[in-house]
């Protein structure tokens, strides 16, 4: 198909240089000043983390499939880059329609940061089966509604900023996975989508750098930074405990399945993503870790025996149990311990307070969940369109449609 | 041996399920209250530096085996979360006994990462000889012994508590080498325990991690924070470049050897760990860089020509002079420091003064490797029991035991 | 040829120890005390993250070639840690000469680290022709010319010492290619300069993490260090983005190209490493890193097709255009911003203030890369005696000769 692969050559390139002019001359007319808010923000090393997770650790992450390594890190390094300088601008907006005076600052970057995750995740589900500009214009579309979403939780229902940011999660799992239900399946004797030990190593490297900075990008969002470190480590830690306890548990002959592991270390992160900074004592964080741990390895059988089956579902590289249930728990747990914590110590009169707030957590969360599946959805209907260049089933999962390669040279 | 397998299936997860029960049910009826003590540690980027460092570097580091990278990386992380939450209670327990309120806290955190690479440490000199059950079981048992004798050195020999921390790589090797002389040896064809370039290349990469992360190992539990950055810093340049030299020198001809190299750049940082922050002159730290490289290198020849053969004894990622040498030196060097330094601004009546501490100094050396001996032996005794189901032999140093793999392939 | 060998191998660990001493002696001679200085520098955080680029990320990202892993890592270490050592004492040397008192501090050892770079980069150009004993010559000769020039700089031209520290691009560059055209070329048959998917792989590990680090690169030195780190991680971005774009529009059939792309996602921290501190507007930033990649991937095609055949050169990893090129337009911009900025606020009688302000910068550049270029033939004559035993172009590229492989093995 030399005629569509022309035309692929022809937009990818414009596609990006539109949209960076577009940005350098926003950036141009923008921002009212930048020099007197530049020392404003003092977690540096925090934002550096959480920048090295983003580009480094979910890049290396997504590495698993045995002839897509290049494709994984460059495309998701492109989409972040792209996503960041998106981000920035969307929360100017915001901080403008907010009523007050915003500057280009660490803090925005780091914030743009926390929402590119959605991004990243998104494009897990579908790794491999889209191409370039179909991720570039994902990244686009994503982020415009998840600001979207971010903003009717701020205005409308009054949730604090730093609960919305942690919607991320929810929102990139459940977006990447209607999306990937508007994808065409890969034909069933296709192998290229299984993992290599060697694919696996790389994605165990990348999974550890995101195990390590999770802490990091818990904290950088909430006033009681300390607090939520010590509670996301807690939970990380028992969450990888879990992990490998129940896969052994679950597996054929007692082994362990490194797939199952990658997913479920890093479930106690998602889990306490949204309470971290609330949390006072170290067990409630550890029993956070354990179910987020237990969600995702039952979950992964369910989704994977059931679930997909039943919707004709693929989910590449797992994210809907990997970050979409252990989230779902979150915000109930959320909830869940407003309730608690409020009921311990209100008099009777703050009790429809307390109702309320409930009440506007569960709303938030829905109105998230259903915003990421419908756009999704609405996204993945886009994406199919001629004018995308879909690609074909038999170049899914493969390097060598996309990278010039040093010579041939036979997997990964 | 299928029945044996099957025992081993049952016995790992339960295992970890009841010590996690165990861990999470201190926590609940333990910590006297977080919220106070969070923010009075301030050094969170040294915390996650030592974090990465035993998590990611010390993971890698031991990647060296060609068939054996996941467990390397796998069980290493097992190890060290358990092994945190272990210590983190230890800790809470030593405080407790000395009378004073503790909290979780990042400091308690961070002291119990240092702990736990003496497990790390250990775990290197049986690799690919033990089973996870083994492995469990020798974390639990290395942490209450290496917490015996830090309580010892602490409240009879008045040591002071960073002195004491730094125990970790005397305590580690010398616990795993008595432990490793009770493992049954391989068979001789086996060859399973060679190393690849690429497996090599996946061990460099850990060891610059932990070349990088060292300072802040060393800084951590002292408060001349920068002057311990410094020293270390400077010993560990000096061991860098003796590496190169004495392994070209040493080798049959004048090649670099990687294997040694990897050893001998990491002495510095285990030599200056008992005086980093004591240190006034550059030189002396660099004196001591060079001294601990040098040791390394022509240990590595005298233990492994005679010592180990002569004992019977294999050490799989050579921890002996890796850690344990340095840390003799390192001991001795804290000694003659500290008699030097006193002898020459101190008047007549303080000499006796002097002499105690060096006693002192020399008394929780002893007391240390004494203990690491004895316990690790009894230790090793333990390990080979029946209930804990030895590895035979014929499945040392193999990835396949243990994992489940996408599909067969041949090496790693 | 054994004789030849047999000489490499007597000379590398003397010269290595010849070296070590003279430091050793100095450093014992040399500093007027320590403790005072160690708590004046509260940048640790952003001296790990340049010590973690230079020695890990750069390390990487020279770990092009096929058969060459071992050394590009492993020599890159070797020279880094010496070089370190001897830009401290020329830091040290320099403030002696301004008639200052100084001490070992951190601050020194992160001057040392930015100098340093200048021997990574000129070792790039190089790579796989030079033996050890060459390239530790040619780390000392380029540290004391670069340091030659540097005080030329800041005490003839007056020019601020955070400017000349950024002269390290310029100088590292230009001095590599002058050395490389004085080595033979490699036989046109040689194809062991190639690179493989993976090596190709473990490249891109490593420019990730330089990408990563670069913010805290560019603002390590100057005083103004949120803004340098902002402005830095735009420029990067938008580099990034262009990297990917320009890639996809020069290549043959539309497909990205990995090589070059790892080249161009630096160049945006090239170019802007003079001016970061200093601009006010982030699209003044965006344009330069667009620029940056404009200039590296133009220059690639021009420099490899035209400029390189024409005089015989040959650059083995590209540094011309990697970072000569976007150093120089670097450059040009910082006059150019110089001047702008000068020109719009000052009144008649400042504007001869400003013309001498554009002169000094024009002039520093000019010396810098003249001292750059001249001093590099000379260096490569130097190395090219035989005294220094030149590597015979077969074994060119080879980690076989310099290191002792665990067993045959078919390539990387």
């Amino acid at each position: 198909m030399p005629s569509r692969y022309l035309s692929f050559r022809c937009s990818v390139p414009w596609l990006i240089l539109l949209l960076q002019a577009l940005l350098l001359l926003r950036s141009f007319l923008g921002f009212p000043g930048v020099s007197d808010t530049y020392s404003s923000f003092n977690s540096y090393p925090e934002f550096q983390d959480v920048n090295h997770m983003v580009i480094f650790g979910f890049g290396f992450f997504l590495m698993v499939l045995r002839r897509y390594g290049f494709s994984s890190t460059g495309f998701n390094f492109l989409l972040v880059v792209l996503g960041v300088q998106c981000s920035v601008l969307a929360e100017d907006l915001l901080v403008f329609l907010r009523g007050h005076q915003n500057a280009v600052g660490l803090e925005s970057l780091a914030k743009a940061f926390v929402s590119v995750t959605a991004v990243v995740i998104s494009t897990g589900a579908v790794l491999g089966r889209a191409n370039p500009v179909q991720l570039i214009v994902m990244t686009l579309v994503e982020l415009i509604f998840f600001y979207v979403s971010r903003y009717i939780n701020e205005t409308f229902l009054e949730v604090p900023e730093c609960l919305t940011g942690m919607h991320v999660f929810l929102f990139g799992a459940y977006f990447g996975l209607a999306l990937a239900s508007r994808c065409p399946e890969p034909p069933p004797g296709l192998d290229k989508h299984r993992s290599t030990p060697r694919s696996e190593l790389f994605s165990v490297l990348g999974t550890v750098f995101v195990w390590v900075f999770w802490p990091s990008f818990n904290s950088i969002l909430p006033s009681f930074k300390m607090q939520a470190v010590l509670n996301t480590y807690l939970a990380l830690a028992v969450s990888a405990v879990a992990a490998f306890m129940l896969s052994a548990l679950t597996s054929k002959d007692g082994k362990f399945r490194m797939a199952q592991i990658r997913s479920a270390v890093l479930a106690g992160g998602v889990t306490i993503s949204y309470t971290a900074q609330h949390i006072h004592h170290p067990w409630i964080a550890m029993i956070l870790g354990l179910l987020g741990s237990v969600i995702t390895i039952l979950g992964a059988h369910c989704v994977q025996r059931c679930f997909n089956p039943a919707l004709k579902l693929q989910d590449t590289s797992g994210v809907h149990f990997t970050f979409g249930l252990p989230a779902v728990l979150g915000a109930v747990a959320a909830v869940v311990l407003r309730v608690v914590e409020g009921g311990i110590d209100t008099r009777w009169n703050e009790l429809s307070r307390l109702g309320y707030d409930a009440f506007v957590y569960i709303g938030a969360f829905c109105q998230t969940i259903c915003t990421a599946l419908i756009t999704g959805l609405i996204t993945g209907l886009i994406l199919n369109i001629k004018l995308l260049k879909a690609v074909h089933v038999s170049k899914y999962f493969d390097d060598q449609f996309y990278w010039e390669f040093p010579h041939l040279s036979v997997g990964f």
